[in-house]
């Protein structure tokens, strides 16, 4: 679907706003004009439809449709072939979702392929149309305001992760008993979801803001040089949560075994304060003839004081040695 | 054994299918053709048939006979020797085989020596057959189509291990009692086989990719670059799935040691529930003289009340600590 | 807030200390004059005064606003920007806070935009007063007395840390039983925050040292030469922090895991002792009518003995398997 | 001692086999002649005989007197000096033996200087005297049969550790209760021993296939690219080895924990089977004087079947339970 | 304190030996000679005395006084600086010690600063004296028996280490029951400390080896790399030896696990031997008038040779399980 399709002249829009015919446009296209048309999950005739309007090649086009790529910046002739992988982050599964958006950069046209629900654009397209010094850049302007709103995502889903870790540690360092192994297996999948996203998008965007890509004006490189900037942030990002994550495994694993085995010795410990209280009362139930005890008066009560006292003597111990 | 020899002439194939004499075939080839002789399993002496009828290098030929090399590219003289390993997956095993295809491109022709089961290349070659505009790039076609054979079924073992690490992962986290440390072993073993396939071919492919490779036109440099992207998509899967088997194989011996905890505890806490009412009912046969209860008419009915009622005083004790 | 704002010309300041107008001062700048306009956590208009003053870049003044940056240098046009993470320590908390200083260094002055409370620069300001040879650098000179009081930082703070690991160590290693592996787990993420300001630092730095960042005289680059050499020291300890206290983690866990299997071992060591006195205890309880033992004189003695020599022979087997 | 000394022509030995004067030899050795002087664990004063007959650089000597080096390729003036690693398996004790071989390279001739019982270099030199295309490439073929023996060594080494790990493996896995941690330490030691010779001859060799060793005709260089494939080859055992190794120690390290923690539970449910007869024999051994089960005349029975049944009741309950 | 200072002309000394003036040797020095001033843990005036002599940076000097830096090649205009950690084993406390060597190079002469006990130079000094083809090559020959001597001492403290880890090793392995952990600790941070002072001085020497030091002539070389390779065979030690300590540490914590996992179920397994029997005493205590074998005369014998029978086939069926 065509989602908007418009042409800026000298910093300002001078068709209507919503989608247009393509071709129309195209054809009515001046010098100095820059054309930004933006599909979403179109079908492979709309595609194709405007590959023919701006010749796009159809490898490039194949792989726009296809939207199973890897984060890549490339060249086919005069027009650059960029992928960016969208992320959002979907609050009733805790899990990040990943999406895809293609773009073709002419010398005066800029073809956006979004795939998924991450990143809707409008609102790129509106800061783009508000900063009328930033327009004059061309298509660098529009590929910068795509880029920066993707980018954007990133760090909202990163930051997103990073409560979600800050969670998982409470509740790992907490002194009840959590199950947090399940959790911190999803998350490290989230993250090496959100890595594959992040990381082979650096390349091209410091290719972009060093300024050697053709088309792309040395003036715009600024602009991706920010851009670039918070792309590693938020790759940093990733891997530190990473690496936090692991050493909560671990510690979480040995949480979780200690308590067992804390579990296991008070159980122990309680049962043997009862053992030797029976064996004395095994030693009174013998039937040897001649058993002074037996027939005291107060025998009865001088076997149950020595039961009770052996049995507060070893609570004694063990509680001493941290046993119970 | 020879599978099919043809000669392609302006997009079109000229000779007919299946099998050929090679020499003859070579020596009717004009300016322009491109002839694919494509080999499986050969013996020592119809390769040395084909080696002559092309010249071929004979390190480059004993390599392709022996049939036990790493992915590479190399140049001997004006012929390119690429080594590419297939890989196939096994169901009945979850097993992952690995097979090669030795390929020799000159100017005009292209020798394909196949080893194994893997990546049998007829579609290859009608895929090739049916885009006209592709078998105008020549010999870079015929070497286009048999590494996007190849790449393919390296897309499909991907898919088949990610589905066998799915089953894995849902194992461990279950609430069953399962043993995966086997399996996951055995992941990883073929996970690490098909790296040795996939990684290295990666550098031969950007080579081809960048169209820095003598005898293969810059034109056909988009149609590699496609490759390419595929088998880093690939290496990239391999790599996830390798950590996340990691993982998962340290969750899941944290779990099969939790459970058998857990099972011990409750064994311990069970026969703790009986230590007290053995230790009353020594204490009732003790031989005193004077002990009031024994004489009692419901003694022996307070005896019994007494073990009851301290074991249940103990379950509950063990229930609310979640011992039992 | 405007800091302090201050001209040296020739070696000496020829204003007065404290805050002063920015743009009168710039306006009275002669050739080879140095101005260094200091800000604390500045609001939007004083930044934005200042950056008028010196005609800085918006994307840079946007940057040193937020104060959410990696370390990093960047030119724009003739000005480069320079951001660098303070650190400092809490000790309350056994934390590492980090702020951020961005600095704008033009051909004759420097701006400085701190953020936070770490690293006060006014030391770093008289320490530069007080070195005219120093001085004679220009801008240089104030650039790295700033980032020479940054590193001074991070090595106090790397020393703090030291501390700390050497605390968790001699704990983990002692013969008492501890808790560390919260603790570890705190220092690893503080040792990750420190890594996240110290590391990308080295690149910008070695750039100065070798001397080839324009604006900044060669002959400047042996002073920077030398902090990049502490932030090389800063960057080797937080490394080696870090794998001490993976290792000692380690420890700790194999440490804990072995001192509750002791206490286990001696608990049911302990109990087993009772069992055999309890054995014979019962089979003088028994009621057979042809018992001799149970006539006898001091049967009585011979079973309490009997019963007192077998736990003593238990109890020397297991002194002497090391299980008491 | 010099084993064999031989001077080359035209693809040709023209001198006899044996072991020859060396000084004589040189003095004959005619254009475009080869000499090859191959020396077995040399003492001093043979090694510097053979050093002034070729001129040879006493550091490089040194080195080869002493050999204790890393594998490298050197240019001493016009003589090349390469150390080899030789490696070689002692099967009694599943040991991986090193050795070393120096070799100095000259002009028009190699003298090769063998350490330790590895890598014999009889078969080497005869396998060079039967192939004379290949002795026409002068000093570079005597280089290359001498790595291609060594790294042939190499690959029969990486097959046998190779047969150790699948027998490690095959342990791990079985049913059978195994110490394998011994075992996979050895296993990690040969490995690192093996590592440490493979790993730093790939960048000479690398240097030697592409033909950029002065000395080295680039004629040779595909006979050297084979070599190096070769140890490519190798070296993706060794860490392929390596990692299976690692994941090998943690299966079994949880296997054995797993299977003791097994033996504790069947041990303590069997015990614990035992605990309600003993209850029950105590209960009707209370010395209660109203007990109306005790006159019963089908008493004993009762109790009997009372304890048989409890047993039983609650070993279907453990079996059931998985914990017997 | 100025431990000695000499001139060497034409690769002979020509000053007497120990202690001298250092300004007076300096203006006597001619053209071609070598002056060497060694210091060792000299104060602040001393160092300062020797730089006004020989005109060295002040930046360096300080570096040289404080002796915390890390190892380093630098140029200060025509002199180089170099800095060398010095590494020494102290036995009694099985730790590895740290000192420092500064070195000043100029076109005629050497300056070195040594600080701490390791590698006294005198024995360096006369190995320089006593090589005349060496003293030849001016203020290299100075520098090279310098780092000579630093790194034979690099590999005596390695061949120390490794003995210590071949210790812990047999200790591991060793069938007794020891404590390994706290020392495989040391151990490592022993390694690490050795690793800060090899592994940067790496990239120094091989500046040196490659002959494109200035001041430093390409003659000079090959007794750089000789001195570079015996720093990589040390770097690869302390890599190897860091590997194997932590697969050691893996293999000791399972191993003691599994022994006292043993402990418990051989404790556990003799418990439940006597618990059959106590049963049995248990069931003949009871009161019951009618039990026939009370009554038997064999009967007690009876009753003690179930109990014994019982007792040793629940041993021989916990013998065949290897249960103890």
């Amino acid at each position: 679907m065509i989602v908007d399709a418009a042409c800026y002249r000298e910093g300002h829009r001078v068709s209507p706003a919503g989608p247009a015919d393509v071709e129309d446009l195209r054809r009515r296209t001046g010098d100095g004009d820059v054309l930004w048309v933006g599909l979403h999950d179109p079908d492979a005739s709309e595609l194709a439809h405007v590959a023919r309007a701006f010749d796009l090649h159809p490898l490039a086009v194949e792989d726009a449709q296809d939207a199973h790529q890897r984060p890549k910046l490339e060249r086919y002739g005069d027009t650059l072939f960029l992928v960016l992988k969208t992320l959002w982050y979907v609050d009733a599964e805790d899990a990040v979702e990943t999406g895809e958006i293609d773009l073709f950069v002419g010398a005066d046209f800029v073809v956006s392929v979004r795939h998924g629900a991450g990143a809707p654009l409008d609102d790129a397209r509106s800061s783009l149309e508000a900063r009328e010094e930033l327009l004059r850049h061309g298509t660098a302007a529009v590929l910068h305001v795509i880029c920066d709103r993707v980018v954007e995502e990133y760090q909202s889903v990163a930051a997103e992760l990073m409560t979600d870790v800050d969670e998982v540690e409470a509740s790992v360092f907490s002194d009840e008993r959590t199950q947090d192994a399940a959790r911190i297996y999803v998350l490290k999948r989230e993250l090496s979801e959100m890595r594959r996203a992040v990381m082979p998008l650096r390349e091209p965007l410091r290719r972009l803001a060093t300024g050697d890509v053709p088309g792309i004006g040395a003036g715009a490189a600024p602009y991706f040089r920010d851009v670039a900037d918070q792309v590693d942030l938020v790759a940093e990002d990733v891997e530190t949560l990473d690496e936090l994550l692991s050493t909560a495994f671990d510690a979480h694993a040995t949480r979780i075994s200690m308590q067992q085995n804390d579990d296991m010795r008070k159980i122990s410990a309680g049962a043997a304060l009862v053992v030797v209280p029976t064996l004395i009362a095994g030693v009174y139930g013998m039937n040897f003839t001649h058993m002074p005890e037996l027939a005291w008066r107060f025998g009865y009560a001088w076997a149950l004081l020595l039961m009770g006292g052996s049995a507060a003597g070893l609570w004694w111990l063990f509680k001493r040695s941290g046993w119970l």
